[in-house]
This record gives structure tokens, C-alpha cells and sequence, in this order.
């Protein structure tokens, strides 16, 4: 096979060309992680279904619609105030799959093991995963295990891929939103992002602040229930909250206007950004989702969603328009505005 | 979550006990990764879909039948004779689905690249497995990059999951062999792990040896078309024949008879067994497969097979018996017998 390769034939645009090689920036779910998709591994794959890269894959397959979805997940340190890599793993490709309206149904898991990690540790990051399992509703199905020398690994990394059914009346895709939709976003920012920094950081809050990890599907069935009238879906993760939306922008080539005084940013998360020098919009989330809906449903599906646990701070933080398309922008306390860019490279290294 | 997790509960019976941490022989497919999975894996997430433990996961879905598999790739060196990590990873996977007599359809691909990874290798490697997809007949829809910190990974490890479409008159799993079946090899074996072996021992050999590395899904259509009566079907890959041969005596409680002089080793493969004091029924294949059929089909399933490319040196390497079920026992080429184990630990680290 290696024989049919051409280097000489491989075209790598700029900027891409500016990195001769992989920095961690490339994995920080920013602009470089974006290039790095566009020019290097979508040309090389090239296909109709790859091309729309929402969180899932969505598959023509026996009559019905299936949502298809993976994810690496290489956190450190192992073990955080709220969790650890194994319910991250479960909820992070959860979410994923529910993220395109998807009843998400079955899981598999491979792991990435350093030698010397110890058993018991890796023993309580499966069951963490088993009970993930079972509070989400799916089932982990099928598996792998490799083992890797000292040195090459950190741990365990665990990757894990889903499927879903997409019920015939849903169609939520990132390219949907339309000018007039609002944007909800389900509760408090920050929580994750901020619960592994201050672990890694050494940080002593006054609070602990937990990781908000948790499966989204529940929530995602109870909004269905109220309306189909959902455009987008996004879970914002690596990148938080300005990063999704910026994709969705740019997928939907809309302007998303931000209002940033109703957003749920709670005391302590303020606080420890002021302390670590980050802006919370650009924090990762691991149990909040973003909702573009249409205006005419959106207070029915808010009061709706606020009557689930995971939904209790629902809030509309910001509406879709058709000035600036592909572009974020922020109205601040102050009343002026701030355009909210993709950010270029890694914030948080490792948080997902 | 992590405090509804009690240390205490988790109860892992010997012989794991007997390992506090992780060896690389965890990893090696032979018993200790059997162990692994038997005593920590499966009691955590418990369900009967994961029980059967094939290649793939088969699932009820639709109205049909999905096959569902999941396999991670840290294959060392990344580039080798006859391939690379990307073609291996395609194959791979493609493989573990069409060994539940799936047609593939659609995989994922997540990467964990290493800090300082160079981009030409990671843009012929991602180049390497579109070719491989296209080949298969497979699209990859979905996928993921996380970038690790330098020393924490090496280069890339890539994990693939497939989805395949089972017909509804197929029923292939390792439970179903039968005493009366007879055992079909498609080809030569240790291609893979002798490739692989060889770059990295420095080994300089007469002739190169080539990985065998290659998509099975075009044979297995092939066999299928000729008969539906075909039991099990096992990539002998991690562990080789013998391995597989194990697991699959297990699964079904029946015996499995070797002839030894019927197993095809290529003279170059027997000569770097010798050299490196590897057994060639324990070296890994990724172009292999192992059929296990009635002995009424065999014939002219074998002369099916030998009419395609993959399957040109097809051969009958023995007989599954009612006599000592759960073991593997090869005829020697001196007329005596041996009992042919499953490998403890690891003959041949990251081989895949």
C-alpha cells in the first residue's frame, strides 16, 4: 500500500505549512485543530458524509437514520473533582451522538494502556464507565486493549465511539441555524475546564469546582418532547462555548450576536479564571449543550428544559442574525461589542 | 460520579491479583489480556451484547443486524515493509467486521498524536488510509484529534471502529464450531509480525518481508456467495493462529486438531522464527482469515477461495473434534502431538 503514496503529490495549503510539526495547539479544538481537519485529513478521506463534521456522523443505513461518533480522550491527570476518564469518555461520545437529536444506543471502547499503570486504578476508571453506562441508558458493547511501554503513554487513554437512532421527524445538523433562531445554552460555563486546572495547577479554591460531566440525552429527549424545531445542537467542549458557536457560524454562515451579560458564569469559576488568565467562553464543558431554535418555540422549550435537572439554568444567551455572517460577536456589560474569534491554538492542554 | 465508585466492592479474582500494575503482556492478546478482560472489563460493564465477545458486537437494530467493532493501533514503527500504521488501522477494523460475515460500511477514525509528530508523516499516513478506505469499499465518516505532550504518546496511535451490515441468513460467531467442521487457513502466516519484527531488530534478510496487511471483506463476499453454512471467522492477528484457535476452542467447547505440516510457513518467515525464537502459529497476520465450516461445503468453498486474490493458497489445516474441548492440539510433522497453548503474555509488543 505504502508504495502508491505520493509525497510530492500531498498539497498542504497555508497555513498549515507554517508547522513542520504537530504542536499541542493542534488538539486544542481551535483554529489549528480546525486547519489540520481541513487540509490534511479531510482531502485524504474525502467523502460526502465526512464533509458536513458535525459532532456525529449521520448514516443512511436499513431504512432509518444513524448517528456515528468517536472520541479520544487523554484528560490529565487521570482523576478530577467530579469524575475521571472513564464517566468523561462515556458522557463526552454521549453527547456527541445526542448532539445530532440521536437516541444514543450502543458504545464500544478501546483503550491505550501504559505499562506500569496500576490495576486498581484502572479497575475504578471501568467501573466509573460501567455506571456511566447505565445512567446514560446505553450499552458498551464491544472493545479493545492495547498496552504501550513506559514512557509512551500517560495512564490509560480511552477512545470511544457511538451510535444512535435519529428519529424520522429530526434533522439537527451545525449548518442549520437560521437568522431569527436564538441561541439557549442549558446552564453554568466553565465547570470543567476549571475543575481540571485546578487540580493540575495546585489550585485550593474555597470551593471545590466539580466537573459538570454528564450525559446529555436525557435532556436532549425531553426537548425533542416539547419540539422538533430544533436547528443545532452542540455540546461545547474543547474550545467552550466561543468555539462552538464560531463553527456554527462559519457551518450555517449566519452571525451569532452574544449578550454576554446573561451568561451563566458562577462565582468561583470567575474567579479562578481571573487567577489562571482565561476567558470562560473558552472553557471546555462536559455536561451543557447549546440550542439554536427558532424564536417562536423557544420560551415553550426553555420552561421545559428548565424543568430538568440538567436544564434548571437554561437561559437564552444570544440570537441569530444575517449581519456578519461566520462571525461571533459579544455585546458587553458596557454596552459596547467585541468580536468573539475561534481561538488559534491550545487554552487548556489535556482537558478532554 | 467517582464517589458512587466503593474501591472496596471491586472484586478482581486471581491470577490478576498476582499483577499490581499493567505488563506489557496485558496487551499481547494471549492470556493475560484474556484476564483482562474475563475479571476487569466485563464485571464493570456487564451486558449480554459484550459477553459474546467476537470481533465484533452484533446488534439488533432496525429491523437488521449491525456489526460493530472497535480496535486502537500502536504499532512500532509507524512505517514498515508492505505498509504503514494507516493501511493497518483501515484493515484492521475492516477486517473484525466482515469476520461476523458483515458487509463494512462506515468507520471512525480518532488520533492521538504526539507533540513533534512531523506533519509529512501524519499527511502520508492519513493519505495511506483513505487509499486503504477506498480499496475496502468503506467511507470513513467521523473522526477525532487529541495531540498529547512530547514523551506521552509515539508519534500517533489511531483508533478505528467499523459498522457492517450482516445479512439475515448469516450466523457467524466464535461459539459455533462444531466437532465434524474442518478449519481453513486463506494463506501464509507471520507475514505481518515478521515485517514488523524485522525493521525493528535491525534483522536485514535475502528477501524483504512484506507485511500482508489487506482488507478480507472482498473474500469473505466471495465465501459467502458460495455458501451460507460457514460457522466462525477469525482474523488470526495479535497471538496468531494459535491464539485465535484457542479462543475460538473455548468459545464453542469443542477441540480443535491441528496438522502441522499442513500450516503454509514461507521459508523466510521459518528462517526469522529461528532466528528470533518466535513460533510461527504465535505471529500476527492482518491479511489472514480462519474459517471454520461443515466438512460437506469445505471442498468447494476452498476451491471459491483459491479463485481469489487473498485466498490463492487457501488450505485445510485441521479438524474440529468432540475430544478434549477447549484445547488445540497440532499432529507434528514427526506424527506425534502437542498441545498447542494460548500464548501467557506478549511474544511480540506493539505489533498492531
Amino acid at each position: 500500500m505504502s508504495n502508491a503514496i505520493n509525497i510530492e503529490a500531498w498539497s498542504c495549503p497555508l497555513p498549515l505549512r507554517d508547522h513542520a510539526n504537530i504542536i499541542l495547539g493542534h488538539g486544542g479544538g481551535g483554529k489549528l485543530s480546525a486547519e489540520l481537519v481541513q487540509h490534511l485529513f479531510l482531502p485524504a478521506f474525502q467523502n460526502e458524509l465526512l464533509a458536513h463534521l458535525g459532532d456525529s456522523a449521520v448514516l443512511p443505513l436499513a431504512g432509518g437514520r444513524l448517528a456515528f461518533s468517536t472520541d479520544s480522550f487523554v484528560v490529565q491527570p487521570l482523576f478530577f473533582p467530579g469524575g475521571n476518564i472513564g464517566d468523561l469518555a462515556i458522557n463526552g461520545t454521549v453527547n456527541d451522538v445526542a448532539m445530532s437529536g440521536a437516541q444514543p444506543l450502543f458504545l464500544s471502547a478501546g483503550f491505550i494502556l501504559e505499562e506500569g499503570m496500576a490495576m486498581e486504578r484502572l479497575g475504578v476508571i471501568a467501573q466509573t464507565m460501567g455506571a456511566a453506562a447505565r445512567r446514560a441508558g446505553v450499552l458498551l458493547v464491544t472493545g479493545d486493549t492495547k498496552v504501550v511501554d513506559r514512557g509512551h503513554g500517560d495512564g490509560v487513554y480511552i477512545n470511544t465511539s457511538g451510535l444512535g437512532l435519529i428519529a424520522a421527524d429530526v434533522n439537527i445538523a451545525p449548518h442549520l441555524a437560521r437568522p431569527g433562531d436564538v441561541v439557549i445554552l442549558s446552564g453554568a460555563i466553565g465547570l470543567h475546564g476549571i475543575a481540571v486546572m485546578s487540580v493540575r495547577a495546585g489550585l485550593d479554591f474555597d470551593t471545590v469546582i466539580e466537573s459538570d460531566s454528564a450525559p446529555l440525552n436525557g435532556l436532549v429527549a425531553t426537548m425533542l418532547e416539547t419540539t422538533t424545531q430544533i436547528h443545532v445542537l452542540r455540546d461545547p467542549t474543547r474550545g467552550g462555548v466561543a468555539s462552538a458557536l464560531n463553527e456554527i457560524a462559519k457551518a450555517s454562515q449566519v452571525g451569532i450576536t452574544l449578550d454576554e451579560r446573561k451568561l451563566p458564569v458562577p462565582a468561583a469559576v470567575h474567579a479562578a479564571c481571573e487567577l489562571l488568565g482565561l476567558d470562560p467562553l473558552y472553557v471546555a464543558n462536559e455536561g451543557k449543550l447549546l440550542a439554536i431554535v427558532p424564536a417562536s418555540v423557544a420560551e415553550a422549550l426553555l420552561a421545559k428544559m428548565q424543568q430538568h435537572p440538567l436544564g434548571r439554568q437554561a437561559t437564552i444567551i444570544g440570537q441569530v442574525t444575517a449581519r456578519h455572517p461566520g462571525m461571533v460577536v459579544a455585546r458587553t456589560g458596557l454596552g459596547g461589542t467585541r468580536v468573539v474569534e475561534m481561538y488559534v491554538g491550545e487554552q487548556l492542554p489535556r482537558i478532554c
